[in-house]
């Protein structure tokens, strides 16, 4: 009764290669342990360098795999922003399927391009916004889609951290050089390192459209070239309004990602530091506290489920759903079939809004905050 | 050994007068509760007649009260808001002490008139922003005070309330009528009604002075003729910057006001539906709640105290602390001599930065938020 | 429209004496606030002195005081519990009422006798559980009657502080000096001081009348004479189990009083440093927090809230309902009608079962901890 | 630059084999996933018949894995209580490693024969208390051990769960069916399944040896065989004493595992359901929220970390903690040196205490709650 390769026997995995995330970056080790946790990936191939020609390293290797016939089948860039796109070009040519950081690119121009090149290709292009994946995300999401909130008038969204509160890229930490490098992050500093996570989880969890936002972008430490803090006033699509705020320089702050929202029947409130709940709260009635796994969780959360309600799951299991979902459509794709309809991952339009909103950011604090539409 | 009049035996109470807060009005019950905790008054004098004379009525009673040897020394002014300015120019002008509900008037214009008028009748005029009572925001203020929080760079403070999320003004809710009309409440709604508490617990706390701000009001109640939400950005001297965001539509809201203040070493976090504590954050340090009467609760909050740590105090003794801090300066007045420092409680300052809030927020929303300088 | 004599209009107000409770007596004060909250009562006549024959004293002022057509109607009592009875019976047998701290006596047998005179006298006798007074506390007991709760398994409650942790009896410190002193403490130490509150409480609450017990009582402390912990397993009629845990030695704890109480159906979790709110799950349901003057607050709360839901009521508040209702029974009294059917105090009952109970608790420690039966 | 086998080349992987943990074993899919996160073991053989000679069938395998060259190092064994001894002696006699399923054994005569067996087999042998491996759980150990609680005086522990809150092993749901029968649990109950867990876990943090208890196991729900609630009364080595608790009928409990740990000096706080914080009070100090991750966070904790502070870790992690450190042992073993001091996880030795810990409370609570000494 012995069984060998136990889990292939249970569903074949999938061959994963892995550009960037090198020794002393956070989110390669994350993206690792996601794909490994529910046993769809094998990690086959890797191109850590940190060096300048990493673009031709991930050439090489993408060209090499594609030759292997059993080369990878999809591959994670972990890299610094600007590398995302001219990565992800080399291996959907060879149609490998991504699975791309965020921001999805440096620029918006860039990202339109690379937008092209995936349709063209017809590869899976998955962005890591993360924490769409989170099981109280997906019932959010889902209270929202059935109606229970009525309708959304108020967005409430902010991410606040405290890492970048002192000039430590100047003392060569290596996180904060990059991201505060216009060169290698874009132009957006904690906007698009945790602003475009917000408004994606805003976006996800409502649906609703951002028509346009009125900004002020500030760099709060001196001699830091990108914005450390970012105040944002949002105007939806159907008359919702909204607050986003980002802020890498906000004292005692570690991961405080926070949601919320307000509808005409009732609101929704979820923390990232406390992922395992979602108040919900009925006008006239009381506030509910409704757990992952819990009695009254639906489906739509219930299917991300590791382990019973009470004992928490975290980041990296909600990084490893958006891995477990992006598997299920490369093993449809690859058995010739459509995709169960409740696997969703954020991809390219995501990725695209995410510069959109970047880019209206910059261009509406340059305007002293004048409000500014996003263009897609 | 019995002790007849008790308490006058300790400290010769004010006789206080009262004009509005009759039934149905919470606000007057509160400040009769605040007036009476601590035993420095006696409420000897009232009208509460809501009809439309009510200005007349009150002439009456100021000129009787001046006359007699036994008069009022001090009246509270519990009306709506615009009503405040002409019954308070009745009795200041009697030389009687004022205690005005907040805002304090109903156009900045009304309330450069009032402000003239008390300086030249050298009464004592508070405002009743009572937020500033609670002993854990007075340990906010001395905290900032002395440095513990470095460089203030951001102010994120909020007001969220829901009971104006349907439109019950359209059933003749009594306390929703009157704020909801601008003849009334003046130009604000939410604005008048909470963001000014909001505001002037920023201001109160971080001592900074506001230059600019740029606001979104908006009524997203069908039919309503005020703001029910407003987002505001702020610019404070100095350099720092915020949000405010005020509501009164805000499902599941009950009475949501929270102020986070982050400086370069430290930041605050206090929330007035859990005042007793106050959450302390080091950058480098971890979070520490500072308890109201607790060992590390400085003098600033230890001389509003009157249970022991871990006994909550509430609403009507934060009010309570803004009454029994007018009590000592009217005593200290009365024996010619000048209060004690510590002794503080908002007043015509407050009241004249909370209408110019107003005035700028609505003039910045009519601008499409462009940035306004407050007008003082 | 000028009025004088506001309140007196409104209410007569009863003439209340007070007997102990002097300087650095922390409870006097709570009382006295108690008292004038909701203006129900004067305080017109006190013996304050700590000295030895206060006995003596408050029976002169017992005598003088029923002598005046002018007297007091009512009497407050709080001293150290040996004067309770004492003190007590001076006023009774005058046909003064009182209202006595906890907990009610020395010793059982002197509660008993107690008991025989205010049965005679026919006066109304109050003791200040102070914590039934929580309006969530009503709303708790008030699920348990309707049976939203099912049947009730399980009761655990705890009563935990630390300001005992060091031996501060040993400098002088005056609170400490009489509560770790046998003579005038009785019994128990945090039995009697705090342990009595928590059982009370869970009475009040379930209704469930207590069986046996078996206790484990210390004194960390060395030197201390009577128990700074104690840990208390319980069996109630009908076959509830539960654990009671008090102690003033648990550093960190301020007044950390809890009680959850678990049924077939739902379970309740209130907690004194926060008592706005009353955590109601449903098996099988979510979490829900009710509100003190929230929506789904019933009548039982409703009925002692002073201000909107969100505006926290504290620790003298709930005192205060205590002293308020006790003002409906006296008042219906001298009207001679009966009071309001939800007009509810503690009083001689539960002292009787409180002092049975610490009774209980050191004989079943000195036991080694035998399951003993409360001995009414 | 491409790399074939990457994780292989960071640490060569140890091969495992799983007796148990079929279908509908949750904690089978759980042991599965812990062993993956990290990357140190390769499932290679499994054996998760549920039928009677399941005993036989693991005797099998064990004589196949251990002819094989390429055999299996260690087992997770992760059957019912009944079935651990049996099959553990099938793999350890050939020298196989093993981690076990808590509690250890079925009896504690069972479980001193196995110790036996694996003293004399030199294999390594784990235990699955899995909370020890949460790292604010090591972070709590390592500041008792470093006296920053001064002397321990409390220690508060309860694990409350409600999922057996109704007799649902009469509807044949498989978990509740092995774990409500004595005959597969052993004597206890949720003692067994939830109370050795909480006494590990205190033993674990508190280093303290628990000399004797009291204790009232009940079942509440017609029928049930073993105690689905007990409260238990402890006294520990050097005069500590504390209160345990585990329920499966806490309605409204998920997995509310908590410690609380009070010295002469501080005080400590953790909660399963939030598990990246713990909370630690000083005497005279404020509470302090010590994260997992975070920068006062010590080296016992953060050698666990696998992503920032903020970003939560949950469940899953913590057991692969408890994998990640048996896994270093084993490689140690392979490689002749001692594994780094640091390294800790359950064994033998908690096995045994928490198997005389079920002992006693049983025979305690035979006796009507007679004080018991833990007979190892």
């Amino acid at each position: 009764m012995a069984i060998t390769g136990l889990h292939q026997a249970r569903t074949p995995r999938i061959r994963l290669g892995m550009v960037g995330g090198g020794r002393g970056a956070f989110i390669g080790a994350v993206h690792r342990m996601a794909a490994r946790l529910d046993d769809h990936y094998d990690l086959v191939a890797g191109c850590f360098s940190a060096d300048p020609d990493r673009s031709l390293a991930s050439a090489d290797m993408a060209q090499r795999e594609a030759r292997r016939k059993d080369g990878i089948e999809a591959v994670a860039i972990v890299t610094p922003n600007h590398m995302h796109v001219p990565v992800a070009l080399q291996f959907l040519r060879r149609g490998i399927h991504v699975i791309c950081d965020k921001p999805l690119a440096h620029t918006l121009a860039e990202a339109k391009r690379l937008a092209r090149a995936v349709e063209s290709s017809g590869v899976i292009f998955a962005l890591t916004h993360n924490y769409t994946g989170y099981p109280m995300v997906r019932q959010a999401r889902a209270m929202v889609q059935a109606g229970e909130l009525g309708d959304i008038r108020l967005v409430q969204v902010e991410y606040a951290q405290d890492w970048l509160a002192e000039p430590i890229e100047q003392t060569g930490q290596k996180q904060a050089l990059w991201r505060t490098d216009p060169a290698q992050s874009g132009a957006g500093g904690a906007l698009g390192d945790i602003g475009t996570h917000a408004f994606n989880l805003a976006r996800f969890v409502t649906g609703l459209r951002l028509e346009a936002l009125s900004a002020d972008l500030h760099s709060f430490v001196p001699g830091r070239r990108l914005d450390d803090n970012s105040h944002v006033l949002m105007r939806f699509a159907g008359g919702a309004k909204g607050m986003l705020w980002c802020s890498q320089i906000a004292t005692g702050s570690e991961n405080g990602l926070r949601l919320r929202v307000f509808g005409t029947k009732a609101s929704l409130d979820w923390r990232q530091e406390e992922p395992n709940s979602l108040l919900y709260s009925q006008l006239g009635g009381e506030q509910r506290r409704i757990t992952r796994g819990g009695p009254t969780a639906g489906t739509a959360s219930a299917r991300l489920v590791r382990v019973p309600a009470g004992h928490p799951e975290g980041y990296v299991e909600g990084f490893a759903n958006i891995y477990s979902e992006v598997a299920q459509a490369i093993l449809a794709r690859r058995e010739g079939r459509a995709p169960d309809p409740e696997v969703t991952f954020p991809g390219l339009a995501d990725g695209l809004e995410g510069m959109a909103f970047i880019a209206a950011c910059v261009r509406s604090s340059a305007r002293n905050g004048a409000w500014t539409a996003l263009a897609l």
